[in-house]
């Protein structure tokens, strides 16, 4: 069989418009597909250099709006819009209308209780008992190792490294702050750095990998749920009894019933989140404000948690564990992606625990939403006036 | 403290150029944010009903070319070019790389082996013993059930119910196969219907609620892994021992051994995905295609299996038994995302395996070159030279 | 270095007063140890032939006495006194004081509503689509693989096979209903059996293991769970307010929003069992009934459901899906064993039913006694008062 | 209905003849099930005060020696032979089958790397924001904290406290050491001595749990083996490819292969084990040694590592990471109980992490057994000319 032909790519500028030009040419000419809406993008080229290979225009996503959504968070104080990307019919809707709920009860908390992004590096020793002494050495050298790390970086800093000792194997998780960027690549190349100073330091000089497979990038785990990755956030707000009746067509008390069903079903499912739905408005909100979108398999990980008070009101908080995302770096600074963190005021420095703040709250919303709409029967009727399927 | 004001909308025509306008002005007015960048969309709004409400205007994600794949697939036959969309530097050179050394070890098979969409209806009855009983009823009445399912479907079939037993309840998964379609409300629907014909007809008359959380919809889950969700894929190929030196400088017996190190990692972790990093390519296939961005939490699930032969060529294998996509329906039929499905070969009628064949393979893809990149310490220096973080 | 003994052993006759007495010198020489307890045992060794190799004596575990326990169950009906073999203080009592509440009101309801042990073989085939028709074919001969599985056995019954697509293997798990006992071996002989049917009689005579890692054998897991392992067991009381308060000193209102605690708590550990403490009357019961002691591991699984009543009663429900349990075969026949079974009335034919219904019931019985513990911080008190470190 | 009968007690002495008599015929009289068994217990009902309340008799569980097992550990160093208590057939014969090839391939590292018992209160704030402060709080009065804990035992230590934020609650895990004893109660005891101090001394008095269900005590989970509860302990050895011949009647490159299968099984099922089945050797040495019978729960979970090396050898660890067991208290001091841990070295102070190091390799001397059974399909053979169904 022929070898297929190599995609074409400019050795001296591959964001050039000629460059590209000669890959939509060699796509349709391969695929017959015409790519008229994809190059009609209307973003210079040259900005995605850093985001993006081999350049063929954009993707529309459609933006919608949801909100107000009124906050009392230590970061993200005030009433907010929150666009939302997606191409689910519903959805904005549907988390624009818990937003007014959340609103209307008089807002809600959110707080960001833990920072801590990690790289994993796994050290092969030659017994178990080595490695645990190896790792009695990187306790006392953590300095040292700090250092190493720190140097290849101007805003993440080693916290501590944690140790899981497997057969002849450290396995680590170093855990880092990264300031405003989500920060796997600062870490990346900390990382790095730190276990190539580890591995000349140490007397054994051991083998190493830069990933033990426990950070667990990209991928949901239990070890991120328990021991956080990247964000850990709450969003918390009490539902009061007389607007979940006018506004959810529901009572508080069957509301609370429900999350009993609901709570002993995800139990036996293993399921990653206990709530309704957290992938839903993440995914929409990290595609509008440029977020690696592959970060929705660790953030969509979390814990609902409900009381029902003495006056009949609903205490309600989601605590996502793993919820990865920045307002520097990434896609944050591309045109489109950049106007929506400034929708929300929160483009640029010391911005990003404002926005994990309002991630967390747009989880709640659309809880509300969803959870009322399964109780009240509506999920049906209201996808068939607003979605696809009619 | 004062309400805020409501997002405007349209009564007559919400995706008019003057409600969207409207919309835009008023986003402005409140955040101070510009949106020239979202408003310079070039899509009809018009076509985004049914995908959106509220709308704003696009997002403009960058989208790069990968490839050539080979692929000797039951659906998906021949080489192709595959679109991704994503903000994330590197990915879709190191995605690319990957491909081009399945090709050049002559392609990958792949193969779509189960079918089975979810809605997961719970039924409360007085007690654990009437719950199953009504389980045994349940199956005896299965044929009356599925005709009122599918009365509403001309697309979905019904194929099983599972049961599952808790407490005074009998929890429920609807499986159904529904065509091209990913198919959450054409389910939703079918589940609901369903659900009502058994309210009424069953002597008791049981309360339901629409989903026990087993379902589980948006969110990854040790259920969906075992019992398959949408479609469970496998890719498959054998790395030949001379082109893993040459293509990606590395023995076959280094990457075996490391699997070993990763695998104990993963189980440890208690990871969704036992390799290196699915998400990252189901999430830009997702984007570019139009699929429902959030199904990544539960797509990303996975299992890599590997065995070195013989003759030291390795034997590499991905399982996704959670795989959520469609090329009918939600958001495949907007423009961009469109013209991604036609590069592909995989717009309209019976298409639906040949995709989701394709995003096994791309999996496959990624984790060739990360897994590799990881062994020979290129990936700190790759994301230096490609990434953002220069 | 030198080899080192082997233990004794007689070929004629091993259970022999000889060869047993010949063995305690061999341990007292090498170890100094004396065996004047663990030689008083007062059984036949004779009789324990089948159930262990090696013979030395027996271990003599205290038994105590719970109860009474009401029970209106399917199988299980009456008040029951529960034999509990530990050496753990408190166990007893405080089992014996959740029996006795269960009994105030009224008793619990116990119901079996799954049967299913399993053998697990895996199959390996040229690819994934070749696993996927390999596994169609088992479908159609379904009954010619159930009359070699039950040609090897008078109770087992082969009642379906699972099937899970994994890389270029099937694997499966082979579910048998197993009459009155555990059925582990039964089972195994049966799955050998039909696997060398199918790889005779099967084209490609494909490669099989007996264990594909599914059963999941003395080990939790996430499949047993959620597929049943064993039997699938409920039991249910209404805890009534008054009751609660008068014998547990505690109000129903603080159990259940205690229990939304301990159920956050129970998903983010990745708990086994979200209950108090399945496993002590579990290992209690099946220590004093000649069960197989390393079953704890999947039988502990489980999970408790609450709701508190309009009436301010509490519906309190466990959930046992894997309970692995047997009157017949095992253990269950020694001397003190089976009086332990006969105290319960569970001993000989048709009555494995009963005997797990009691397991249910029993472990009700302890958390309610262990969680009100924790709410009236009671715990500490009683383990002082009663355990061994006073 | 009636009352049933209480259980009769003696309030002067509960473990007298008489009053054990009194239940004995109660028992007879109420069940019609004769004791003559369990009555013909051979130790002093005394001795069972604080291991058993409502004492009736004792269990006899058979006891069966296997070994030699060679170790090199680090603190079991030399040649064992191992009591083994169960009533299931084939479990002696093949542990011991195991522990020779161990012993013939030179012997097994074992080395406990970690210590930590925990108790896990849950503290409850009026937000997130105050729960994240009052764990603030909690790092500030560690040596307060721990000073208010220690004073409760002469043994325990505090060594750190772990911080998990849910909600408006900060759920921990107060992790001590325990030296020679399992250390629950010693925990229990201490941590809720610790939980009185902090709410006495914080300004906010919060509301506490003393088990917020992270312990997990009695249950496994995903935080005990990420986070180690008891012991975390690795025993690891060589396989040499001549004695697997010889002995298991395999080759290591087919032990190997079908660590590759097995582990995806394990993954798939999401088993608490990767390989084999820990719990038959775990549940025999615990019973024969007088630990809680319960832990099997939380002892058995653990990872299998293996690596084949370039000479054909096998590499083979086992990682237990919540090993719950100790030399002292609980049923340590009965007779028999005492006799087995005098058997191998183990009674007496400084001796647990000695009789962990031996429960691990155990659990790999099972193992080897186990694994080779059943890839030389022997697995069925064995049981039906050692086990019960014959």
């Amino acid at each position: 069989m022929d070898k297929p032909d190599r995609i074409p790519r400019s050795r001296t500028d591959d964001y050039s418009r000629q460059a590209i030009g000669e890959r939509r040419d060699f796509v349709t000419r391969r695929t017959g597909a015409g790519l008229d809406s994809i190059s009609s993008d209307t973003i210079d080229p040259r900005l995605t250099r850093g985001n993006i290979e081999n350049f063929l225009g954009t993707i529309q996503v459609p933006l919608g709006l949801a909100g107000p959504l009124r906050l009392n968070g230590e970061h993200a104080q005030g009433d907010f819009y929150v666009p939302l990307a997606t191409t689910e019919g519903t959805l904005v809707a549907s988390y624009s209308r818990g937003m007014r709920v959340i609103t209307e009860c008089g807002g809600a908390r959110t707080t960001v209780v833990r920072h801590s992004m990690q790289r994993a590096p796994v050290f092969v020793l030659a017994d178990a008992l080595q490695a645990r002494e190896f790792g009695d050495w990187l306790n006392n050298k953590f300095d040292d190792i700090r250092a190493a790390a720190e140097a290849t970086t101007r805003v993440g800093k080693l916290t501590h490294i944690e140790q899981y000792p497997i057969a002849n194997m450290l396995y680590t998780r170093f855990c880092f702050t990264t300031g405003d960027a989500a920060g796997q690549n600062m870490t990346g190349k900390a990382a790095f750095a730190a276990c190539e100073w580890i591995q000349q330091n140490h007397p054994q000089h051991p083998e190493y990998f830069l990933s033990g497979a426990l950070d667990t990038d990209k991928k949901h785990s239990a070890i991120n749920t328990i021991q956080t990755r990247g964000k850990r956030v709450i969003a918390e707000f009490t539902l009061k009894r007389q607007v979940a009746r006018e506004m959810l067509r529901l009572d508080t008390e069957a509301l609370f019933r429900y999350r009993q069903i609901a709570m002993a079903g995800a139990q036996h499912s293993g399921a990653a989140y206990s709530g309704a739905h957290s992938a839903n408005g993440i995914a929409a909100l990290f595609i509008a404000t440029g977020q690696d979108e592959a970060n929705v398999a660790e953030s969509h990980a979390g814990i609902t948690y409900g009381q029902l008070l003495e006056n009949g009101d609903y205490y309600w908080a989601v605590t996502l564990p793993a919820l990865i995302c920045g307002t520097y770096g990434g896609g944050t600074g591309l045109p489109t992606q950049r106007e929506c963190l400034e929708i929300l005021g929160c483009y640029g420095a010391g911005k990003a625990d404002k926005f994990a703040e309002i991630v967390a709250a747009t989880v709640l919303a659309g809880d509300i939403s969803l959870t009322s709409a399964v109780l009240s029967s509506e999920w049906v009727s209201s996808h068939e006036s607003l979605g696809r399927n009619r």
